[in-house]
């Protein structure tokens, strides 16, 4: 059965994938899940149809048959779960993949969030000059200690996993930042995930949504 | 084989079970596993040795055998995982469970996270009366939308469920701030949790620590 995911009907990230339907879009590619998209405007988000399927009124929405679920860190979960390619096969190293999934949406994102916060929301109030510095030295801290767990190696914990799936998605965020720069280590990390060809798959497939909404 | 915990030597909330070992203490209880706790200083918890266990320098940790584990939310589904009690057996029902789980985590705690910050690590910055009515705005914004989906239900979907655990861990960390008491039915459903015969016990062990650190 074809599963239908919901996304931006115009992204507010115009189109560099940093909307939550893309963690979704990159697991459904690894594992070879063809999928359906459903586009929501920020209207109908917000209207009980679909508060019914996401209690936030948010993207993404993940259904398959009578199963509805929300969340992106839930749904690739789901998606790793029912399909080979994004948790080991040994226990215990898969408990720890679904570690660094639950790692980067619970301890490395919340700081890169308030910073976005900080940004999207604060950028014009008197406090946010003097302010800023401090959250990215919050997000600073997180980023140093996952800089010298991942070392030398390609990924967080042997093979590629939907832990790094998610962890690649989380720092995508601070793109545009620099505070990635200053950690070259996670910098080529985020670049890797970037050239999975199921990222660029994934990747192509927002980006189209997007450009056929400018231009359409 | 019996787990063992980390958790603080001493907690800085004085016993109020708000650390994050609360909630792994919460779901042993809820199967009736019974783990060893191992303590941890400030100092202690900045070393090599327990870096490896969390790179994140934090608690708690989980060690069972040579299965090593960090992250709250990740050890309560491991446990959920591999005991009956805390995910349902319907796959389905067990899915929207975990999304609960990712949901407390991923999307109502940060704002919940970012009030702790604004008072803890801004609560003497020169705008911090001005900001904390935004902060918690943020915060009513995702109340407001779990308080109707609970609406006059007992626990989130169904049965109480490791989704409900993590939430109600999540929204604990409110209880000081009033901004629970605005959403009574969120009130009575920490309540609900908070008088769960396997949160008192955990609760009780979190607060011996506190206690004989205070006195000894």
């Amino acid at each position: 059965m074809t599963p239908t995911i919901t996304a931006f009907q115009r992204s507010p990230d115009r189109g560099r994938g940093l909307a939550r339907d893309m963690p979704v879009r990159w697991a459904l590619e690894e594992v070879g899940q063809a999928y359906d998209v459903r586009l929501v405007s920020f209207s109908a988000m917000k209207e009980p149809a679909h508060r019914a399927l996401h209690p936030f009124g948010q993207i993404p929405t993940y259904e398959e048959g009578d199963l509805a679920l929300f969340e992106s860190g839930a749904i690739v979960f789901h998606i790793a779960e029912r399909h080979a390619g994004l948790l080991p096969d040994d226990a215990n190293a898969r408990a720890r993949a679904i570690t660094w999934m639950f790692a980067a949406l619970s301890t490395v994102e919340p700081p890169i969030l308030e910073l976005a916060t900080a940004r999207l929301l604060e950028g014009d109030k008197p406090w946010s000059k003097e302010r800023l510095p401090l959250v990215e030295d919050r997000v600073r801290d997180q980023l140093k200690q996952l800089s010298v767990r991942l070392g030398d190696d390609d990924w967080l914990d042997g093979g590629f996993s939907a832990g790094d799936l998610m962890m690649v998605s989380v720092l995508r965020r601070l793109n545009r930042s620099g505070l990635l720069d200053e950690y070259p280590n996670l910098s080529a990390y985020v670049a890797r995930g970037e050239a999975r060809p199921a990222f660029k798959r994934a990747f192509d497939a927002q980006l189209a949504v997007f450009t056929a909404a400018s231009t359409g």
